[in-house]
């Protein structure tokens, strides 16, 4: 079943595949294409754009309009890529090098100026232009909101001085919520709002669509938090406690066990996040003392009250292959092992 | 004459500065603000809101919307200096620490990603938000290929392994034309549109101005790249040569002295245009060479036939004090000596 709904989404995802192309080839000198094509031709899940053909299918949308819509939705996620390889210094993304390390810092942040042209040119070819071009933009302000929490919530492993300065000792539960909000929930909430916007959906249906993605993209990012901790490393692969290692205090199961955890424990996970340098037996040290608490149970209880949430805003859908797929989506997002 | 003109321009470009406070704080988290407005604080020309501003008012805008376009139009300026101030590695902008200098290059990406959604904001604001936000991105994606062109133009300087392989080894004057077009004529000539746009002019009267700011662009960026040669250092408030010390062959006064400098002696300015560490007399050397020739004479002439130009395209507009500062500032652009 799970399998079958990723694949599912895979390929109604790829179906903008040539509109996204065509946006960012749109102005662009031939030599800049090998750059501005990298990230793209690389791959990626295109779950994004999934989800605004599969709501725009599911309402009715024409096809001409809905795929420039889904295409500019993905370069919004492309664009936030672009950026933040920079900003974490990443050097691979999709198996190959990142765009600042392939082509440098200049040119990385050249193409991040055009991309962002790109997706207003992808709205501007949509059946309601403005309308989507200010929701893109207002989502974009908000996901650069979530982007600066999320560097401000690590505890070490940056030598920007104002960052160092200006970190967050705490991170409260509403903090993270805000955080991810901003990271995560925003895009896929858009992502769906903008497919009812394309059928020319109701104010209050484009809102519940919006409800539906924003409790998805929010049970996504804290399943992905749980299964950064104690997933089974061969089905995720990649290793476990990346966000520990990356210095992480936003991620929901290690901000719930410090709330359970004693004064000494809570102290020494924090000292382990603290630490510029990270052993692997600091990683494990941290994970076990997270174990001894209910965090990743709470964690779940919390991504599948918000599932249960997100699949009641679309029941008023009629019956269709495509709600199905939206709410197998959203059964996938807190059941998937990786 | 041309201090007033400069001052009356000033007074008016800075009657928007309520406009891009108010935009650039919409939707930012108040610990965000002071990187948001440290650029603008720091003071600057604001010659191109002035444009917007005057033009408005020349054909009967109305306020309220006229200073959220021109406060949009400042920040297009502003996101351009952010975004070149960390690709040309610059420390100082307007005797203040430079963006990324002062809070590190993470933030200073955070900045720019926000800036661009406040310009959208800005476009969102006035009588006519699709065509200003449209036009807007084309002048967006026509600035980066600019930047582009520009760094590719360069000699030296640079240890991106991409750019040293892609450098132009001969720009032409077409080359430089598109250059210059992109980086300063685009922004000139869409400060003036909006203004016109704002104005509810028809079509045939925004691209008149267009093409005036246009005109004015080139002829602005064409004196620049002379007076940067050949200023004197007391009326410029800088050292002369910056070009050459910054490797740039996208200089039209180089290009014209290439074109009749005997081989050895083009060879010559190459060389030193290509040298990773240039000396005092390196760059001596090459104004030299390029006063044996007429390029500075040629260059002269080029703006001032824009400038004429130019100045044909808003000969239709009614006699009033905004049209006399118009063609006062067009004349300013080619008699400055700073």
């Amino acid at each position: 079943m799970s399998q079958n709904v990723v694949k599912e989404l895979v390929k109604r995802g790829y179906t903008c595949e040539k509109q996204m192309y065509e946006l960012l080839d749109f102005g662009a000198h031939e030599d800049f294409k090998e750059i501005l094509h990298h990230y793209i031709k690389a791959g990626g899940k295109r779950v994004r754009p999934a989800l605004t053909i599969i709501v725009g299918q599911a309402l009715g949308a024409k096809e001409e309009y809905l795929l420039y819509a889904a295409a500019a939705i993905e370069l919004i996620h492309e664009y936030s890529l672009i950026i933040d390889d920079i900003i974490d210094r990443s050097e691979k993304r999709r198996n190959k090098p990142t765009l600042w390390k392939k082509y440098g810092i200049s040119m990385a942040l050249l193409a991040a100026l055009h991309y962002r042209e790109s997706i207003h040119e992808g709205a501007r070819r949509t059946n309601h232009p403005l309308e989507i071009a200010n929701l893109i933009s207002e989502t974009i302000r908000v996901m650069t909101e979530g982007e600066r929490l999320d560097i401000l919530f690590e505890q070490a492993g940056r030598d920007e001085e104002y960052i160092i300065q200006k970190r967050y000792k705490v991170v409260t539960v509403d903090d993270y919520m805000r955080m991810i909000g901003g990271k995560t929930a925003s895009l896929i909430s858009t992502a769906c709002k903008v497919g009812a916007i394309c059928a020319d959906a109701k104010n209050n249906i484009v809102e519940k669509l919006g409800k539906f993605g924003w409790n998805v993209g929010l049970a996504f990012q804290i399943t992905d938090d749980y299964l950064d901790l104690f997933a089974k490393e061969e089905e995720l692969g990649k290793k476990t406690g990346k966000d520990i290692l990356e210095h992480k205090l936003g991620n929901i199961v290690v901000i719930y066990a410090l709330e359970e955890l004693s004064e000494q424990e809570k102290q020494k996970i924090l000292s382990i996040l603290r630490k510029e340098k990270l052993t692997d037996d600091d990683v494990k040290d941290a994970i076990e003392l997270i174990k001894k608490t209910n965090a990743s149970q709470k964690a779940k209880e919390k991504a599948n009250k918000l599932i249960e949430e997100a699949k009641k805003e679309i029941e008023f859908l009629e019956e269709s292959e495509e709600k199905k797929l939206l709410m197998a989506l959203a059964d996938f997002v807190v059941q998937r092992t990786y």
